[in-house]
């Protein structure tokens, strides 16, 4: 077997028992039943996934993969190429918004080259390079069949490297010039809504800029046809290394259980993939944010979760994840510390 | 002049240059313009709060107003009303949500009875009761004009003594059973909308208890003709004791140039009060969450604030604020940390 079949052959469901005894402390606990709202999902999700009624965090990491895209030269992004790895390197350097983000939430970085288009060197870079960038969409394939599964595989690897490091909560992030297009052509290979609802401003692109993005998707739809029946399919035509990456990490975490927070419009494009390819990996998303992007919103439906940031936030790198750490702490402290009904004297409802 | 009036004329807008400082200090941080969405509203508000383009947060203050209801005798709430004391006894024992989330968000909790129908003792509990609980609304106006202001000044001194003591940024907090039916009450005095789009289960009613609700609310407006030109008429009508001391707190940390963050339903309540006296005071209200009662976002639309969190919470206590402390810690980090386009030789927008 394969280190993809493999990994998606060991996700199995999480323990309802765990949930149903987190449900009954919750309940003890002095606040009306169910008054805490998706907190009180997100510790019964944490039970499920560890096992214990009252879970614990530990060590948590940012899984950042980076990538470039053929497809910019579709003029597509408001911001040249060559800024997937300046940005890197910002990453690396401890200088972006993802870097302020985890060290204020106690999360480590781990950040890796799945495809830059350039080579770029420092010691703290996880290199998994599957190619230079994937090639123009518009044009054919954006990878191969089994490039997109040896990315997939690469994002296995590093997620499955974390964990065992002793990684107990991951986020995904993200870094590539031209990625929201990919997302948004990955969407629209599953859903039958019009593109121009599926499609945004990215970064910050023109007017003009985001109608040369829909005519890009739509001649790399028309060209590739991906089939939505195979998710590998869409991923390889119309995809990106990076999402592939996300899509492995993702399905690590859920094949170890591991609770892993996806970000924004691109790791949620990740997280499509890789519940198409195991719904049962579904169980271990928690999702932080949801972004400007249009088709955000729409992706978290299709995967049932509900985002717990509404920040207008557009930057991914991991930035709404990190965010979300600080309410999936909270909530771990709010099972294991607050008095019960009981303990506190304190009557329940009529 | 009194202390209200007082503290009214004090009021005065933000400072408008350090917002535009702050601005040019976002721009010039490597992510795209404007990609943080709320994040950056909320270091140019407390910029221009603090005066600071680089603003600080030091120490963060939930403040805690407890008070009852006599409306509860028309059968609105779904917990009787000694869970109000008992509720209070929690706080200050330090078993209760707002307890566990304000420690973790290394917050202090300033809890006082400014209307509890009982006496309670605690060394840490501020007391400043107006009366023992309000009377019921739904036969007369809830206290008198006088008792309302009493309420507000006492709101005032709890946190002007806050912030005296080295609180750089406070949070709305509430206690009591029966509060949520004042809140809609409040909702209603001011909107034109039909009640029934205004009320919700509070901390869980049954369908029976929110028929009893809106009645008892409809009785309230039609015996006291609450004057919405006139908010200290309304509140004194149809208002409680701890939302007009929420409104004095409010009032008190704009007048003192502190940030103050919004909780749920019953602190909106407040907050509308208070942007109905003195419009600028809205500039320095940071809205938390938006919770499960359905007058909440109907709240923030009037008062144009952006919730950042959605959770479909329903405990009220200050535990959304609490939440949204650590968005706002992360905030000023980003503003302090996050390397410039030049410093980190990244390539701007084309």
């Amino acid at each position: 077997m394969t280190l993809l079949q493999n990994t998606l052959s060991s996700i199995s469901s999480i323990n309802e028992d765990a949930v149903a005894h987190a449900q009954q402390r919750l309940d003890s606990l002095t606040k009306p039943p169910g008054s805490l709202g998706i907190l009180e999902d997100i510790i019964k999700q944490l039970a499920g996934i560890t096992g214990q009624a009252i879970p614990k965090i530990g060590k948590k990491t940012v899984i950042i993969m980076a990538a470039d895209h053929g497809v910019v030269e579709e003029g597509v992004s408001a911001f040249p190429q060559e800024v997937t790895p300046q940005m890197v390197m910002n990453f690396l350097n401890g200088g972006a918004a993802i870097n302020v983000l985890a060290r204020h939430a106690g999360a480590d970085i781990a950040c890796c080259d799945i495809g830059i288009a350039t080579d770029i060197s420092h010691p703290n870079l996880i290199v998994k390079k599957i190619k230079y960038g994937t090639d123009n969409m518009a044009k054919g394939p954006a990878m191969s069949r089994n490039e997109a599964i040896a990315a997939i595989e690469g994002g296995i690897s590093v997620a499955t490297a974390q964990i065992s490091n002793g990684s107990t909560l991951l986020a995904t992030g993200e870094m590539g010039i031209g990625n929201t297009t990919a997302s948004s052509a990955i969407l629209a290979a599953f859903s039958n809504l019009p593109l121009r609802q599926l499609i945004g401003r990215g970064t910050g692109i023109s007017p003009c800029g985001l109608s040369a993005k829909e005519i890009a998707i739509q001649k790399a739809i028309d060209i590739n046809k991906p089939d939505p029946a195979d998710p590998i399919d869409v991923l390889h035509k119309v995809g990106g290394l990076e999402i592939a990456g996300l899509t492995g990490t993702i399905l690590a975490a859920a094949a170890h259980k591991v609770p892993v927070v996806i970000d924004g419009f691109i790791s949620t494009a990740a997280a499509l993939i890789a519940g198409k390819l195991e719904p049962k990996a579904v169980q271990y998303m928690i999702a932080s944010h949801v972004s400007e992007e249009p088709g955000h919103s729409i992706m978290l439906d299709m995967l049932g979760l509900h985002p717990m940031l509404h920040m207008r936030m557009r930057l991914g790198e991991g930035t709404g994840a990190a965010l979300a750490f600080h309410i999936i702490d909270a909530v771990t402290h709010i099972q294991a510390e607050m008095a019960t009904f009981e303990s506190a004297g304190v009557s329940t409802a009529f």
